[in-house]
């Protein structure tokens, strides 16, 4: 057998059947035997062989194995140990999990001094992504990656050119780091356009089906992604004659990754609020039994506005395009860094071209992030090439319109607030930090550096 | 000899004269033996001794010891190390730095293993507080407490009323827990007085003098404090006949507890965005380079406006006011989530009182703060108080003014939007997570509760 597959829950199950489709032939196993019963049951498939134990399982792989855990991050400790006695020097151990990208490192390492190969494998596109094409993020080591890279290749989206949406990303875990990145996005995504639907449906009053016709129409332009798309579909879907959406609880869970892109953020000093902005705003809606009562005693009294709704709905586009175009910058500004503080050497634009199609962040709009790199691969930020600087440039007033009116009527907009405030910030070349500065100098000594001086040369004044 | 100070940097032998001066005999001892002489030559204290290695430092202690670490975080570990040899069963070691709580609660476990009390001290007022009376957060056995208890009151900061700025707050790691959120206020509450600083320069057009002024006449209110108060020395303070502020570059430094709590708020999943936005606003902050380059080719038009200073000042004072009632909320809704996670019992009215005078954000704020949790300990939120909710109600329109312009001239004001965006989030009952729950079922199967079903009670749906 070509490939054995540890862990049969939905993303396991797709990737195997996927993997068989391609022509490989497939092992699978599962700690509980009943699962991989009913999934043999399901899918008959002439290249999956079932097994009931791992020693089997192992066996029954062609050397070096390759062998891809689809097992929740928790486990992962477990199941290496487990496996230890059974594999052989240079067998090959995928992680294709959501694994914080630390932990790779170190199960790298470890198993690298048993001459064990193991491969952090970020896989991103759902349950559909992993069944007909996911995006595939390889961290681990390079001659490991040739073995498994026909694989890969096989497995992967393709764009419509024809590139492969897979990709040997860097050493140990830069794949894990370079999805949880991938994620970080997504969430950022996905809150900037329910707040974009939360102001239609709020400021402009308008009822389900208006915008799932607006987000149909913008599906057509720049903004054109899978998340756009399958919002339309949410937002008219009906079960016994009512819109499913309005039935849902407005408590957002997570499953952490953004929750790490975030920590991440703070760790490395990067200023990624939009990403962190839309973990906090998962985090807020939590709290629905205070938002209750805070709703009921604060009555804020915040009066109304009329809408000429031709010009604020591309308002609203164009808020959305912005802000879309800054979480983006934000996730390769993290990129960029992380490359250096892990000597990782990130392709950029290979990266950009990995999400393009796959993942659940694919969109028309990675292309130009693509040919941005490509054009200038040391680009400062993403956000100084020419076509997203010009979209700044011309449509920031319309990100200014829709946060100006939010505040003044009172519709909470975190993440769009977040996107201002870095543009505006970022952009600002004296910023007030001079009075922090002064501030840590008046009560704590800390000492401040000066205009007029060389940068790193540090003066203390008694300020008085 | 009382008390053992170990550490003469700037905090520690301040305080070393401060126990000194309260009547304790204090032994001091230093790594660099050349430190403690230039400290003995210039405070001849006839209640402080200064020795020149560790053993004579320990041995010179009456039983049981107490011995305060006065040191970088980093040198914690190994000075504990160093000691073990020397100090006997029920010694009492204090560490009176910013140590990460997790810290804490670990060298105390370890420590107590060995008989020996492990107390984390938050001590929070800087140089001048250390001398003359800081804010003091205990955190450790309750027994130790006992002992040293004379030691911290007499040495505190004391109220006009008379109260104790120091108290006993909880177990292990709760005195360095509260220090650190006292640091993620003070990390918001400095970052709103720059961005009022920022906005009365850029919007108003006003002066240093004047915005001092402004300062000044704000100081007399509900805003009065500590920070308020240096921001107008600061504003006014002229070195070779110019303003030292404006000469000052504008990057801002920063020590860790910000990062530190921002990680926490994420870790624990409390939406503390003023927090984090601040901590975000210093870091973006120190990419001077880059911020230079975009002002320069970003160059956004955004035209300009005739401000009534008499009603804008007015607006902006309350913007502050309110935006500081929701940093310190934040503050206690990660004090209140922590209490319940490690089983502290936090007293909130209690840790108020303690930041009242002697740490960098006492103000006459912290007094209602106070009285609320006095009022009502089980208080769901702070905002929830009379007081503060009055005040919410009545000018949250001025903070919305501010925002709803700033964003329009394209004035950068970070956590003025994270305060009305937090405010309008917490006061939302059905906010747009809804979508973010059916794009996650749609494309990851990951379910969703309904809001005419059971809490805990989980949907999937096909979608089409």
């Amino acid at each position: 057998m070509d490939v054995g597959i540890y862990g049969l829950g939905i993303m396991g199950s797709s990737l195997a059947l996927n993997i068989a489709d391609s022509g490989f032939n497939v092992s699978v196993y599962n700690r509980d035997n009943e699962r991989t019963e009913v999934f043999l049951v399901n899918n008959a498939h002439k290249k999956i062989n079932g097994f009931k134990d791992i020693e089997s399982f192992i066996k029954s792989l062609k050397k070096p194995r390759k062998i891809i855990l689809m097992i929740a991050s928790s486990a992962v400790d477990k199941v290496i140990e487990q496996m230890l006695p059974l594999v052989e020097k240079f067998d090959i151990i995928v992680d294709g999990g959501n694994s914080h990208y630390k932990n790779t490192m170190r199960r790298e390492r470890e198993l690298f001094s048993k001459d064990i190969y193991f491969v952090g494998l970020g896989i991103s596109g759902g349950e559909e992504g992993a069944r007909s094409g996911p995006s595939l993020m390889y961290g681990g080591s390079k001659k490991a990656y040739e073995l498994v890279e026909p694989i890969l290749n096989k497995i992967a989206a393709k764009t419509r050119a024809g590139d492969i949406c897979s990709a040997y990303i860097g050493d140990n875990g830069a794949g894990h780091y370079v999805k949880m990145i991938h994620n970080g996005i997504e969430y950022a995504d996905m809150q900037l356009i329910s707040e974009a639907y939360f102001f239609m449906k709020k400021a402009f009053n308008l009822d389900n089906l208006r915008i799932a016709e607006v987000f149909e129409k913008w599906s057509e332009g720049e903004l054109s992604s899978y998340l756009v798309e399958i919002t339309s579909s949410i937002l008219k879907y009906k079960e016994n004659n009512e819109y499913l959406l309005d039935k849902i609880l407005d408590v957002a869970s997570q499953k952490g990754t953004g929750k790490w892109a975030s920590i991440e953020a703070f760790e490395m000093g990067v200023p990624a609020n939009l990403i962190f902005e839309s973990v906090f705003a998962r985090v807020l809606s939590t709290l629905k039994h205070e938002r209750v009562i805070a709703s009921d005693i604060l009555k804020m009294d915040v009066g109304s506005f009329e809408f000429d709704l031709s010009d604020w709905i591309l308002d609203l586009y164009y808020a959305l395009l912005v802000s879309k175009i800054l979480a983006y910058a934000q996730g390769f500004m993290m990129l960029k860094m992380a490359s250096i503080n892990y000597g990782w050497d990130l392709n950029l634009g290979k990266i950009s071209l990995v999400w393009r199609e796959g993942c659940i962040i694919r969109s028309v709009f990675l292309e130009k992030i693509k040919l941005a790199y490509d054009k200038n691969p040391h680009l400062i930020n993403l956000l100084f090439d020419e076509y997203f600087l010009e979209i700044i440039k011309k449509h920031h007033k319309s990100l200014r319109r829709i946060v100006s009116k939010a505040s003044e009527i009172g519709i909470p907009l975190p993440v769009f607030y977040a996107s201002l405030s870095f543009l505006d910030s970022y952009s600002t070349n004296y910023l007030p930090a001079n009075l922090i500065q002064a501030q840590r100098d008046f009560f704590g000594a800390h000492k401040f550096e000066r205009l007029d001086s060389k940068l790193g040369e540090f003066f203390h004044s008694t300020w008085q």
